[in-house]
């Protein structure tokens, strides 16, 4: 009767809950990896920004040293 | 008697699946904000190596026209 719909109500529930919360699971395990891949890029893009200032420093260092080349010329 | 331990057992259950599924949502909240961070940390970094890119050219303009000045003299 009533406490047997009630249970079948409450398993539905349950049932559909875990459904939800297994979705939620593998949205969490997907994210997870897309947010490891973008601390990947992340980290690859301050290495490549050292390194162009690296070489913008380089290149500094070579105009100057032509501009005192040209000036003792 | 059994049904109304099994209703409570099941109520329960219901209650902590509702709680996780809470936690997960909230989770999931604040991956997504941690996720826009670094989407935007990505495009600012993007739009800076493009901008040190385009300073290296200069440079290596400035650069070889200071070859051929110096060539000529």
């Amino acid at each position: 009767g009533a406490d047997h719909s009630y249970s079948l109500t409450t398993g539905t529930t349950s049932a559909e809950l875990l459904r939800k919360l297994n979705e939620q699971r593998d949205i969490i395990a997907l994210m997870e990896i897309k947010m490891k891949e973008m601390k990947n890029t992340i980290r690859q893009l301050r290495v490549n920004e050292a390194r162009l200032q690296e070489e913008l420093r380089e290149r500094d260092r070579l105009i100057s040293a032509n501009t005192i080349i040209k000036r003792k010329l």
